[in-house]
């Protein structure tokens, strides 16, 4: 039943995707039927793709780490492990259903836990396409994913445990209800909304959510002079966050291609190695533009930027990584990085403080690549897309809102300003994440 | 013929693991034949969980960096590539037939080098199931990561080469005899013990031999206060640690998936998704339990402990990752998650010094997942269960003493106290780690 | 048509893989054809062991970040970053159809853009073996491992954008070219040169073109004493060096696995888990020789010379991962392990300064690697294997050498002496990688 519905992920893609199942008619099997092999296959691309996935939480780790303070690390260490714990409990808990069960053109599923059955398959029916138990693991890391978006952000400033009781409201209600309305058969899929694997549905979500965080919290102690003048404040390692794209970049393999839902034809295996290289030039486009950019404008290319670079392009091709060229493709990333490099300071501006870059990344490039879909994808068109863009923002960006809001006028979301001039790692976690090396506590 | 043997790997576990082969007859094929793409599947499922099964060794390598001091990283890094290597050979010189071939109901196999044989596939009979190769390989990462569990309890004050001597008579000795005894056909699983991944098979195995070890050796100088205090020795690199956490956390999806040693029918297709989602529950359920519990214990919550939880969730899981209901999995791995927070500082009130908290981990969470087998699993009973444990656990433990107390005896275990205070890196290797950051060796 | 030349590849090697496609006939389709069954294996294939060799970049990436100084950490994380990105993009350009299309048993192919068609696969026949994009993405990434040898040898003084132009072109043209030779069905395929996976054609072409750049670059200021003397100048983080080797260890299950470029068949099964453990057994032959002959000679085990020992018996193995025993395999990596550790003091003597020993590991090894094929394939003959080490060789330097001198003489290539001094880190980025930890510029 959920994984029917699940399959609605697709509506609105190209033809190729849509003829997925229908093609397994090559295969010698009935009409409409799945076979045994098919639905192993299908079964194994949930499975690979997803701890690829299941990976990137890692990738957020590193990234984060490299990004902030050494006072700092072992906090957002700490987040980061416990936020895919939180967000994959509670997506089991009630999220799941919330996203994909009954929703039926709508705007929410069923807030109940999750249960899998495999009655059919046992029996010797494999319509069903997959297993229920790989479809559950492929779409939890999507959720978790999201949360890690909101860390980067927030970083350095907020409490640990206010911090997860938010993760914990986006993965059981908040992601599910935007995810609903479009993989889950809602309206917005209804209407003819297109996004792949999540430029809007997971990474613009994580980017409102983290965006309505970092203005509601406030910036760091010393970000920003009162003369409007913004103070640099460099991470701790970067090879760490080099590591972290590298790991991100590998598990975005598994993010759109396990996106296709299916490997069980010719026509799924054409559809995912397609998306493979798509989402890897992409990427690259997004570096070279951030690296010719940087070198423009500030006659040095900049390390972080680059990386953001990566990550923007591949934020970009995710709402169509099946549809374009390698060319389209490329360009299409290439604006991601072009936008990061622009976003990144503008924010600054804005004096909304964004540790990581993550709403440059996620929501900025998110944006860009849902509306971008109808230049590849004559199935979707810009004036819908800009319905669910808009529609998916609004509503995440209020409901995140009202629990910072709510969470800040209860148990409170700021560390006090001397646990933020001594780092979360001595205040909060009565440790250090590098005791043998630098001081971050003394720089400030 | 090995291979047949290796079937009995999953004898007594659940009706459905049972029939993963038998239900091939699903396929279009004769009555008990194994289709050439059942082959491909299988084979293809040793490969690709043995390759996550392999990058273990880079997550131990991560987390024990990360929990030793800078003085004696190098080392460690040393340890964890060399000890991968010295297990996998022996494995192949005798470990592997030693635990497979001609166990029979019996205490031991054959020591004699593996060699492996597709002449039936090759003729067009599939009936072995997967190829030798995949077989051997699966195999062999998993006595690797029994050897890797050893070297972070007695990090920091062994010497080099006799650890080697001795991950080479675990990897060519003992792990064999005790893997004989159940996953090679022996009197353990004549006798209805069951262990699906390892928790005692190769999570207890290890733990016993870093627990004699530990004792054997001493504790490290400063560790333990003639006053009966213990001081806490922080580790040198929490994001290390966290990225090795990550690293083994994406393994396990192979070591227990894999463990199905099937992926040709539907029915081991759902067996491995349930086991993805298991053993992904099971962690999230030690990190929460560890974070709850170390925050009302200590009002703060510890990181490292939190790692250890995850990884104690693991290993609760990995003797039954295919029965429990997605509820129960995340039960299993809270208790192992709990039992970590109590076990660490009870090792450190019996003066038994274990710097990486490795045998609270793989030794008390082993235990545990070991005996509550029976409440998910029909085909367990208690009392078989807790034989496994202690004739495991008595073999093990009295074995590696052995090992332990001759290499004492004749080349001596323990670095020099000068090589120890200045650190095994320039003690030993003549190097340092981080040459240009902190001191180690001045941090006592 | 590309995919056809693309077989060629496998030309000269063992009975066993030149069987691959034709034993197809096993399954039940007609003689010649392949079921879309084995297209989706194949596909996969290429899908699963791309992404590991895509991910070697992060390897590269964080072995060189271990073995410069912490000066040079954040311009060699770029330059990993940024050389993938360029390599990975001219190969599209034009790189990947001047290596596999219109060879003809000739020099080159047809410098022209890829473009990927399955309409054949589409219309249900599936001759083709896999996607035509599956194919590029697995071909792309070997060319970023070519460009990832260079850029550790002609670390910490090499300017960025010069460095990038070298990287477009060796992806662009001189790689593709003796790639054309070989894998492109060209002359040295026609004469029965046997290079399974690419000890030469990947690893040697790197190594010379890194050995060309040594030369023309010349050494780091201070590396050897006007008296002969020779300074080492250790890496700045050990445990990255170590992560970074077993990054590149996990990854070359994908480089040689996937070089059997097929697992539509039980014999691709054999061929590729066979390839896994003579591949991972090679590796520890490598670490074991390069311990002990570390231990002899300098009574101390060096930890950067084991690294690079694993590598080196992963480069010697490379050439034909699929007809050793595993006996055979051990010993062919062993013997590559003892050759780094005679080649990296040699160099030194040359006064070649090689910051991070590539060309010993990927340029010796991979030399001896492609003349150890004959010793256990009968396919091959010494004489056929030096006259494809000499060709290539003669090429790659020649070529390399050229393009580092025009670049050398038009916009340099190296950073001044002051940079040098300062670190690529500050002087070309303007940032650090570490700016709370060690001042990389305070030691020279």
């Amino acid at each position: 039943m959920s994984k029917f519905k699940n399959r609605l992920r697709r509506a609105g893609l190209s033809g190729l995707a849509l003829s997925a199942f229908a093609s397994l008619s090559i295969s010698p099997a009935m009409a409409g039927e799945v076979s045994e092999t098919a639905y192993i296959f299908n079964t194994l691309s949930f499975m690979i793709h997803g701890f690829l996935v299941m990976f990137m939480a890692a990738g957020f780790a590193m990234l984060e780490s490299g990004l902030v303070r050494s006072k700092n690390v072992a906090t957002i260490c700490l987040k980061n492990v416990s936020l895919y714990a939180v967000a994959g409990l509670m997506f089991y808990v009630v999220g799941y259903n919330a996203m994909y069960m009954g929703v039926d053109g709508g705007f929410m599923g069923t807030f109940m836990p999750w249960s899998g059955d495999n009655a059919d398959a046992l029996a010797g029916n494999f319509d069903g396409g997959y297993t229920a138990e790989s479809d559950w693991f492929f779409q939890m890391v999507f959720v978790a994913t999201t949360a890690s978006i909101v860390s980067g952000t927030v970083a350095e400033r907020i409490k640990l445990w206010p911090f997860l009781v938010f993760v914990a409201v986006l993965a059981a209600v908040i992601y599910p209800i935007t995810g609903s309305w479009q993989w889950g058969g809602g309206w917005l899929a209804e209407m003819g909304f297109s996004d792949f694997a999540g430029s809007t549905l997971v990474h613009s979500v994580g980017g409102w959510a983290a965006l309505s965080g970092a203005i509601i919290l406030g910036a760091r102690k010393g970000k920003f002079g009162a003369d409007g003048s913004v103070r640099p404040i460099p991470g701790s390692s970067l090879p760490l966050a080099t590591l972290g794209t590298f790991i991100l970049w590998l598990g975005w393999f598994g993010f759109n291609g396990g996106s296709q839902l299916a490997l069980g034809s010719a026509a799924d295996a054409i559809a995912i190695s397609t998306i493979y290289i798509n989402t890897n030039i992409a990427a690259v486009g997004g570096v070279l533009a951030a690296m010719v950019l940087t070198q423009l404008i500030y006659k040095k290319v900049d390390l972080t930027m680059v990386l953001n670079g990566a990550l923007a392009g591949l934020v970009s091709i995710t709402a169509a990584p099946d549809t374009p060229t390698l060319a389209s493709a490329f360009l299409i990333g290439a604006v991601g990085g072009v936008l990061v490099v622009i976003a990144v300071p503008l924010l600054d501006k804005l004096k909304i403080d964004d540790v990581v870059g993550a709403v440059s990344v996620h929501l900025v490039a998110g944006i860009w690549g849902t509306l971008a879909v109808p230049l590849t994808n004559d199935g979707a068109t810009f004036a819908g897309q800009l319905t669910g863009v808009a529609a998916v923002g609004g509503f995440v960006f209020i409901a995140s809102s009202i629990v910072w809001l709510v969470l800040k006028f209860t148990v409170g979301i700021r560390v006090s300003e001397e646990d933020e001039m001594l780092g979360s790692d001595q205040a909060e976690l009565g440790l250090e994440a590098y005791p043998e090396f630098g001081r971050g506590s003394q720089t400030i």
